[in-house]
């Protein structure tokens, strides 16, 4: 199901603008290379509307968010909005900060984001900072697994249904919805959260996913996501003695470089929630 | 002696809030989740002391520092001083400009800087700029070795006993003194100065360090200064026919990711100068 | 004929400032150690002079430019032409944005520029982009191949002719004109367009092998260019089964970390056009 959502990254090689912060942008740029598409970045205000316009998708991420850079997501959003190129909006630290919590509250509100990816505490931030969700008791969830997977499937359904994006939230356990329909994705290693970037390169990747498979973003983002936890399980299948996160982050860029589609469409453990 | 300060460090995983440089800055949150600690970066005036309030320990790099990162500094670190929580100051370029020596100074007058950690030009740069510091013949001073170790000994103690802060020089020999006690330190490679980030990923650490381990400042951080030192050397062990400084980048975290407290203790040289 | 060229970065270790994005820095900042130089990275308007007064070359990249580091880069880039220091320009992204046009634009009319190096969009789009250009079609150069090497080789001439500057236009085959005399390279891998920052590295390095050898700029950058060449060749050579772009990159470093003058003598294929 997923392989041709991958075939056709290779084939159309989706050029991504990525407002992102300084932490793990070359990562990211990497990541997207890897997979086969390719990544520009640019913040200035007078020039984000021209680069957003040159390219087949949007990913903003609020990691070392700043006014200027702000103000450049908000511009280069709307005129993602008016080509209708889809955006992806990755709201790192929701939660941590006032300022990172509005912010992505403010595009979800004003701009029409195709995707919303974060982890837990992020989504559930988003979720307690809007007035309307009563009945979604996020407070009580702090990490998505089996004994917690309905509370954080209805979370997960909720947010989308209120805010008219898929939402992606990613852990140990991975929920991909958009309001109708919700994917679990049991991808992944315990060791990706011991690499700086493995949240923020998800989300550069799935932009391309998005960019490459317009008619089907649900399956494109759940792609993306399995795509990313089946490279982590190869990435440590490769590990020697003595490496470390350093060298599981060069493997794990390395495995998307060399996923097939076929390989993708083996390893990939999606289900629709029932 | 210095086992536990590793073990606090994989006991509470302390937060560390990062205002640093755009060059080494993924090094530097690499490291820290590599020692058992969380890295966070946040710059903007905006929404620093929120950060700042959330985290355990704060870490100002002056590497391409500008003047919003400046007055962000100063109000995490004033907040951090509000909350007691401990604040290294890396003073990278210090001497190489007026900026960054002023800065570096006014950080050190205004705030209460727990850790100072720098190469022998900017303790140099930091200890000539300021006033108060006759006797101490600097300007002879260009490395630390067997030869020059008194005089470094003596510099590092000055400046400590002036700013108030543990002061560590670090080079091919470290020195670290809280002004009544100094440790040195034979650990390290004549390598990790062919990397980008050494300084700053030690610093780093050294803040994660320092946060983990409250009541022990002194031990902390040369426990930090040894951790690089001997990670660098086994990051040396373990490089291959063909690789170069980019793969011992890879190998250094890799080895802090490794390292056990035991390995730590027995590996570690460090001795009080008497 | 090059050994020479890298025999003189060992030799004098130049300083680089390097005012560049923030995508590719750490590259950058780690293959100029690699090579033999040493990187310094400012960019606030109140200390650029002071730190390129330092330095030995300026490398001006205008990937993620800003208002302010554009303000920075015209800054530094006078004190370097009143220093008689040589300053590289690479115009990432030039024909991208009008701004990274424009700016690249006005940095070659109003201060001196040693060398320019770009893709072939770039240099096209700076071509085009100035006025008296007449006779150089560039629109229907799209790579540069065996095929359109004369076409090629004419637009770096012209460009050449028209700046001052020497230029060197790199991809599949590269071409470094002086205006009178134009070295073609065939070193390098296509690999190297899978990584981010291969051009940023080189435009990096190439500042180091200028400002070692100023009496011989052509050389100077043809010998960068064959390096960067040279050693794309050897990463592959490296590449074990699994192995993708981020490896890659750190294989490439490296190799430019061991390259050494005679190395770089035997596989330098480099030819002068007659």
């Amino acid at each position: 199901m997923f392989e041709g959502r991958l075939e056709n990254i290779r084939k159309h090689t989706p050029l991504v603008h990525s407002i992102t912060n300084y932490v793990t942008v070359n990562d990211c740029a990497n990541i997207l290379l890897a997979c086969g598409a390719s990544p520009i970045m640019a913040d200035e205000i007078e020039e984000v509307e021209e680069i957003t316009a040159l390219c087949d998708g949007l990913n903003l991420n609020l990691g070392t968010l700043n006014k200027k850079t702000i103000s450049a997501m908000f511009l280069a959003a709307r005129k993602a909005n008016a080509l209708d190129r889809p955006i992806l909006l990755d709201p790192v630290g929701a939660g941590a900060s006032r300022l990172r919590t509005q912010t992505a509250l403010e595009l979800l509100d004003k701009v029409h984001i195709s995707v919303l990816r974060g982890n837990v505490s992020e989504i559930k931030a988003l979720t307690l900072g809007s007035s309307s969700t009563k009945g979604v008791d996020a407070n009580f969830l702090d990490a998505v697994n089996e004994e917690t997977l309905d509370a954080a499937a209805a979370l997960t359904r909720s947010l989308s249904a209120k805010t008219g994006a898929i939402v992606a939230m990613t852990g140990a356990i991975d929920l991909v919805s958009d309001a109708k329909r919700t994917y679990v994705i049991r991808n992944g290693h315990p060791l990706m959260g011991r690499i700086t970037g493995a949240g923020c390169m998800l989300s550069a990747m799935a932009t391309a996913y998005l960019a490459a498979n317009r008619e089907v973003p649900l399956e494109a983002v759940s792609a993306a996501v399995c795509a990313m936890g089946v490279c982590g399980q190869i990435a440590i299948a490769r590990m020697a003695e003595g490496e470390g996160n350093a060298t599981y982050r060069n493997r794990l860029i390395d495995a998307v470089f060399n996923l097939s589609p076929e390989g993708l469409g083996k390893d990939a453990q999606a289900e629709m929630l029932s």
